[in-house]
């Protein structure tokens, strides 16, 4: 176990509520699950919150959910969408009119029934005035499709207002009972794309795009590889025709969804009677799609790159690329390793980085140290005495802990090159992770077994019925991920019922 | 009147919903309420959703909404705050914790009393169903001070937690019957600033801090005059010990609130019981401000600076700076302009500007211009044939609707002063008619006339009474709109009830 003494502050906005005691991270080979809690804590990312299922997204956890939507909100822009806003309730009515949307959706949700309290005569504190019941009971948007098809039935009469490419940043409940922070929350927060095509080639090419521009995102900036596939009917999208999705390898084995893009077909359109004219003044539905990430991926984040010392971040998502920990005795000596440092940082700073110049007087440079490490600060600088007469400084790296000595002159593009390597050395070792976890496996005995002693996923051979999906899952909890998009065809035999099979899914345990 | 054929699209993201029938503007003059709405609609900003109070946000005046988010953060994070998110949900208790919030907040909200829907079994389709009742109702936040504060308690307990300086982007819901696009909305969008701190002193400090960003933000940004003052009493935030305000002028004489700073005394860590040790061990209450603007700024912008002809932008927060219009009959016609203008508009573009080439060839030019008009594109090129010839263009400045020919050569910088200037000169003429609009005024009978035919702003005595301000408005429908900050002494006689008045207060109707 590793005692970290977390009484030193990061900086006063990020962090001022760092537990200020002892604290330990539990070991990954321990208890992961535990493990993963205890970064999320000791990162000071997020905590659950007085209300059944809804978390805390703390200043630190927020700043990276901050920087993952602006470079998805950049891609999105790129690839000619716009954002709008669309109302946080549903009328109940609405969530009935795609048929299988509602069997999907409609069961765990918020619901509002009035919209007034009033001060009880009997004594009773606050109370829901009855006077103020709903006519119709309003759902909070547990996705929404519906209530945009709604207004694109009104905003769509002809092929010259299509396509239309929305999306929307948005806050959206889904009653859980068993939560998870981050992972599995009752509320999140996330991006929903909806678009409408005049063509159904243009709708699936919209979906495979958005795909694509998540996959990217997932592998350049959080350094998380991805599996691109298709789902499986059983686990499709309610109300779509085909769902493609990004799946991850986590640490521990298990597989972790981090977006969907939904080909949704004319479900919607028919659903709402959204019918356009086209060029010869010929009627059709319009044909859909819809796509979206959360902050599910702040977790897969986590779980991808963190180890047994705290966090660790891709300096492309991380809020502060470099601490600069000046080692001192007294404001003399600060003051000259200020004066030392001052045109580094503000190279840095130019570049483009966020830099911290950590002065407290407070706290021991080993504290901070490890303060830093858990925060998943990529690249960390120490500056004492006798590095200012050698013009010199320690850099450690974050993801392999290696120190080395650097002369002041030139550090700017050596720190510069280092995030740089960071960044890839995160993705290569995910990739040597996940890679390690990938095997393909023929006998339904052999997968039993290994699914739950190794983990990982398994690319093994199915009849493609819903009966042998759902007899895995019950046997072993294991689903089916997706039908990778680059699976080569390959005649086989389903591992569970020996029919014929014309390429190999992907299975796991997932989160 | 003004007959505009909308069958353009200005771009495919932003105005593929324009409506494609002719649109007119009422006159301002005509009926001032009417032509706000008709603004909202011709420039496609907004429009009511399904669900009564709740509207949708369309992508144009969303991409303004995030343009005044970009600043607005940008400032909240130069002043050293940082983003979190907290829950949508409040437990119903927790309204009551702080008597006079309770009070304000508790009467019309959104009430959740179920989490799970199911299918009627006498085939009813899907109702509420009565065992997923919540042993505590919840509401969805109409602000988040309790929330919040109830986090803050486990965060703070000594001085060294201090300050905390957070700041939350979310959605809010007070239940409105009389709605109205943007100033008025059951849902709407907004920031709230919450803050800890250990001494009165700085809490103050903090308030006026966030009042003179917001102040910044409305004049430097949105070219809105403000007035910066204190509320009275009757018109305080419900749980607040001091409201501070920036207040505007519309060009009806109607005045609007743009933002508010609160001072909150030791008010909610008293109900929260949230106490800190300062550097003696010694146990107080913690000091506390919140501060907010909300998408009601979109309809103080809209209804500052716009006319008879559609929506006026200043530049900062147009989200298309120049609209570029070639005058074609064919495509050869339109590839030579094309070349002609490419330099130019690159040059812009890489001057951080949003430039938009409309070849649109299913629109006549007239109707672009139109349509750039209703939007506030605040410069408008057309290039023709002739004007290739002679190297120039014709430029349309959307604030004066003057137009002059440039030379090609040299256009960049022209435009960029240009915008300088629109920026400038959209301030100015705010000022002129806000300063018009002020008066002072001593005699009750005369306030009474003139604020019924004349509007405005009114500097008067007024005694400081609840009983006073109460009969104002009653009488009139005028409220104390604040005490400004910038009000010199003078001693006078409240101009209702005769008694003495150190200082005029401001007092006006208002959105």
């Amino acid at each position: 176990m590793i005692n970290l003494y977390l009484c030193l502050s990061l900086n006063k906005n990020l962090t001022k509520t760092v537990p200020k005691m002892a604290e330990k991270i539990t070991k990954r080979a321990t208890d992961y699950s535990q493990w993963y809690l205890d970064i999320v804590k000791i990162a000071d990312l997020a905590e659950h919150s007085d209300v059944k299922g809804c978390m805390i997204i703390k200043p630190y956890g927020y700043a990276i959910w901050e920087k993952m939507k602006e470079e998805l909100d950049r891609r999105f822009k790129e690839t000619g969408h716009s954002n709008a806003y669309f109302p946080l309730f549903i009328p109940k009515s609405y969530l009935s009119k795609e048929a299988s949307h509602v069997e999907g959706f409609a069961k765990e949700c918020a619901v509002v029934t009035h919209y007034r309290l009033k001060v009880d005569e009997n004594g009773g504190g606050i109370v829901v005035d009855p006077d103020a019941k709903l006519a119709e009971e309003l759902i909070v948007r547990p996705t929404s499709e519906t209530i945009i098809w709604s207004s694109y039935k009104k905003w769509i009469q002809s092929y010259r207002d299509l396509p239309i490419l929305i999306n929307q940043w948005a806050n959206v409940v889904r009653w859980e009972m068993r939560t998870r922070l981050f992972l599995r929350t009752a509320e999140f927060l996330w991006q929903e794309g909806h678009t409408a095509h005049a063509t159904k080639k243009e709708a699936i090419e919209e979906t495979e795009r958005m795909l694509d521009v998540y996959a990217e995102f997932a592998e350049k900036h959080m350094a998380m590889p991805v599996v691109k596939g298709i789902k499986s009917e059983n686990e499709r999208f309610a109300g779509a025709d085909e769902t493609y999705c990004i799946e991850a390898m986590m640490q521990d084995g298990k597989a972790l969804q981090a977006g969907t893009s939904h080909f949704l077909g004319q479900n919607f359109a028919k659903a709402f009677e959204v019918k356009f004219a086209d060029k010869e003044g010929k009627q059709d539905y319009v044909w859909a799609t819809s796509w979206g990430v959360s902050t599910r991926l702040m977790g897969a984040l986590i779980m991808t790159h963190s180890d047994d010392l705290g966090l660790v971040l891709p300096p492309k998502l991380a809020p502060i690329h470099v601490a600069v920990v000046p080692i001192f005795n007294n404001d003399d000596q600060l003051n000259q390793i200020r004066e030392k440092t001052a045109a580094l940082i503000s190279e840095l700073r130019a570049k483009g980085l966020s830099v911290k110049f950590d002065d407290d007087d407070q706290k021991r440079p080993g504290w901070k140290f490890a303060e830093y490490e858990a925060k998943g600060v990529p690249v960390r600088i120490a500056v004492g005495m006798r590095d200012l007469e050698n013009n010199q400084v320690e850099v450690a790296r974050r993801d392999t802990q290696e120190k080395k000595t650097y002369a002041l002159a030139g550090l700017t593009d050596t720190i510069s090159a280092l995030l740089d390597d960071i960044q890839k050395n995160l993705f290569d070792k995910a990739i040597q992770m996940r890679d390690a976890f990938i095997k393909k496996v023929d006998s339904y005995d052999e997968f039993k077994k290994r699914v739950e002693q190794e983990g990982g996923f398994f690319l093994v051979h199915w009849d493609g019925t819903k009966e042998t999906e759902e007899k895995i899952k019950t046997d072993t909890k294991a689903t089916i991920r997706c039908i990778p998009l680059n699976a080569p065809e390959e005649n086989g035999a389903c591992m569970v019922t020996g029919k014929p099979s014309k390429r190999r899914v992907l299975i796991a345990k997932a989160y």
